[in-house]
């Protein structure tokens, strides 16, 4: 039999072959966004359907079984990161052989089918084009779940996925608890006599000054020009890991702030991958635990940090020297108001940082009722817009972009994703209390451009730790208790009556 | 036992998927060319070994063995084509298992550190730094060979491999008889009373205009923008094939023709690419026969067409349109004078089109010394400069960038690939001959910005037969006679004697 040590390396062999595998999927996704080709498109599905294939294919054999089976009857001659490493392999392991081939192969045609679908229903705004299709990919997905396994609801191990170890009914606790700060705020906010101006947005900006801007600010942050590159992209992202990370931006030319703060946002994200051990690259320690705390980093410099006063004391004198013109007459103050306008909206993606997390809640409670099977797809519509009318006191003005088929996740099958992006607000702002502790002079240090101790802090409590720890386990160690929504709650309350004198 | 068909549609199978990973390879080359951020490098070369390793664990399987044994004995139920591709997977499978893993792991070891001593020694100017490396790789190389077969000499396998049919005797042969006709003919070149005057390079032509122009320029040959795309690299090539063909230039913002020429060349490759039949994709029927015939497409656009008066008697107005200024005063005659000027020189890559095969043909020789053992890797730059006094009548003023150490090939063990460049030329010249005669307008049809024939000619005659054919049989179905240096040499004898009046 083979000694423990010899199969402990053999196993993170295998495994670093799958994450290299998962890069190169990575960059054929990012070339596909940004650099190629329009009639690139058939073979690039190829070659991704290839890579993909070929790295289930490496994590699900039989040698990866086999070391498995050896390494986990003999964990305790492991060190406690090798133990999480087994950990976390046999993890992905699990999940990637409870599914059977026939229904993986099934969820991706109807994904595929639905897709193409929705892209028309989205544009007629017809949800009755939309259902059919996604209800069979919905009942794909129940029967997924059934495979993956979960203790309370369905939706529970569609969760999992994203947000390991959160459940349906920890992130209700945790979102009505939001919900109850939120919606009173922003009533209080609509009332307010503070209001933006936004005649700047009558000037033009031309973009590759707006691209200049963001690549210096992102350099004053700390993020590495020598490992990233920043290009456009219609729905931007990040993409690659440490020494060759990957943002894109979208530009509007007379709304700076939407790049602005897109490549901060994706910065944060990249400052993450940036912030991985060297030596664990391609294990599970230098993987994010979770898509939340992943969301928590760009979350953090795009809002917390990137929409604060102390941080525009910094960067506004940088702006101006490339939109000086452009920006006569409007103050630093001015400025952050306008980057912190509160407004009801029917879009998601264009949602300031106090609605965003409604337009979360909503969407995570239609995905519980129609897992537990207590609403169907037929009523999305109705659903939506009467929560719509709760939270936002909005009504959509219809089914597609600006209603209940404006979002690709349900389209591509990706149920359980949204709530990761209101847990990362929320370990973001838990995150920043315990910095504002552990730093005193934090707000001093963004204005005056120091970032190293900020850095630091989030490479230390949390970068390096990879899927090392459980989320709670991780939330505990770095700022003393797991995650609660409550700091959340006091970040928001504080900022926005303070900003809105309300 | 497997019937035929059904075996015949997995090798496809299996090869379309070696196929897929080769463009997945070649992708991650061209991103490491243009857009790879500097720290990159470590996780690329991880990701290109384990493609390069899927792809030839993919290739030399043994389900590809035994469906290959299966085909072998019952190919005359196969259609011309299938065996033709039979023929040539069978040819790429025995060449991909005739070499034993060791010694293809200490090559690509032995390549890599020659690489970077080359570098080095390429800089200083010192070939004995470079030497004991060089030495080692050629004693690798040889048993390559040994491994691969021949008939007469080595360095027959090595060529083989980028020139199917070809060797060392019948290229020495051709290349003579080229000889015979370039060296007369640059002397008297050189004593001639027309000369160019390059009086435009004092003015500033701006790489975004340049590129601009290249577009333009490409469009109207008819290559697809919607398929391709033009990039900046040092050391510009074309990679991709069909629906997603890139290419790439370097500018000089005071030679504005060195780009243009380089971006038609890529271009020339390109259209190759993007002539191969869509339902062959991904099999040798898609594939470029040789080096040298992918090269005839390039030198074909560049040298032929791109340096002649006709084209520029439709494309100067379109290169005025953007460096008016620029190009005051400067004729379309002066300009085409300027594009054809023939002098001695030191550097391949900056070699005109007269001059290039001497640079070839020389290295050529060495090379063929050198694997028959007649001359030592010691003796290199002694005989280099030899053969350049003869053949260019210049010393090299050193040993490194404007000496024997200048191109990258040898330090990269590509011994065998010069030839191919020639070859091009000489297949290039052989199909305009016959072209001229199958389209006896060719020449009005070019200066109208007419160029569907042309390419037609080109897609039927050379790109849609991929592998089809061996080198021979598809020169003499386009041309009529096997391939012969005889149309090169007129070509180059009508085209000087008019342009200096010699």
């Amino acid at each position: 039999m083979m000694d423990t040590r010899t199969a402990y390396e053999a196993l993170i062999k295998e495994y670093k072959a799958v994450s290299t595998l998962g890069s190169i999927e990575g960059l054929l996704h990012w070339d596909l966004q940004t650099m190629m080709p329009r009639k690139g498109a058939v073979i690039r599905a190829d070659q991704m359907a290839i890579i993909s294939g070929l790295a289930h294919q490496k994590l699900t054999s039989d040698k990866v079984r086999d070391l498995l089976g050896t390494l986990n009857t003999a964990e305790n001659t492991l060190s406690d990161e090798e133990r999480a490493n087994l950990r976390e392999i046999d993890r992905d392991f699990t999940r990637a052989t409870k599914l059977p081939q026939e229904l993986v192969e099934e969820l991706t045609r109807q994904r595929s089918k639905c897709h193409n679908v929705w892209e028309a229903a989205r544009e007629a705004g017809d949800f009755s084009k939309f259902a059919p299709d996604l209800e069979k990919l919905v009942d794909l997905t129940k029967q997924q779940a059934e495979c993956l396994g979960y203790e309370d609801t369905p939706l529970d191990a569609l969760i999992d996925e994203y947000e390991p170890g959160a459940t349906a009914a920890s992130l209700t606790t945790m979102f009505n608890e939001a919900k109850k700060t939120t919606i009173p705020l922003l009533n209080k906010i609509l009332g307010s006599a503070v209001k933006a101006n936004f005649d700047f947005q009558k000037q033009t900006f031309p973009q590759p000054k707006q691209k200049a801007f963001g690549e210096e600010i992102t350099t004053v942050i700390g993020f590495d020009k020598l490992g990233s590159r920043l290009d456009s992209a219609v729905h931007p992202f990040c993409s690659g890991g440490r020494g060759d990370i990957r943002i894109t931006a979208r530009y509007n030319e007379h709304a700076p702030q939407q790049a602005i703060f897109g490549i901060i946002h994706e910065t944060g994200h990249g400052l993450y991958e940036q912030g991985v051990r060297e030596d664990t690259l391609g294990t599970p320690l230098s993987q994010p635990l979770s898509y939340g705390l992943h969301e928590s980093q760009s979350r953090m410099w795009e809002n917390i940090i990137g929409r604060s006063l102390p941080f525009w004391k910094l960067s506004y004198p940088i702006l101006t020297k490339y939109f000086g013109a452009e920006l006569k007459g409007v103050s630093v103050e001015d400025w952050v108001l306008a980057i912190n306008h509160v407004e009801q909206s029917f879009v998601r993606v264009e949602a300031d940082e106090l609605t965003y997390d409604l337009h979360i809640i909503l969407r995570f409670e239609i995905e519980r009722e129609l897992f537990a099977g207590t609403i169907s797809v037929a009523d999305l519509p109705t659903v939506w817009n009467k929560k719509f009318e709760d939270y936002l006191g909005l009504t959509p003005p219809n089914n597609g972009k600006e209603g209940v088929m404006q979002d690709i996740h349900w389209a591509m099958g990706s149920f359980g994703y949204f709530p990761s992006y209101s847990v990362g607000n929320i370990a973001a702002a838990q995150f920043w209390a315990k910095m504002k502790e552990d730093m005193p002079k934090l707000e001093q240090q963004i204005e005056t451009g120091d970032f190293k101790d900020i850095l630091n802090w989030l490479i230390v409590n949390v970068h390096e730790q990879g899927r090392r720890y459980s989320r709670d386990d991780l939330m505990k160690r770095a700022t003393g208790t797991p995650l609660d929504v409550k700091h959340y709650a006091n970040y928001l309350t504080e900022k926005f009556t303070k900003l809105y004198r309300v």
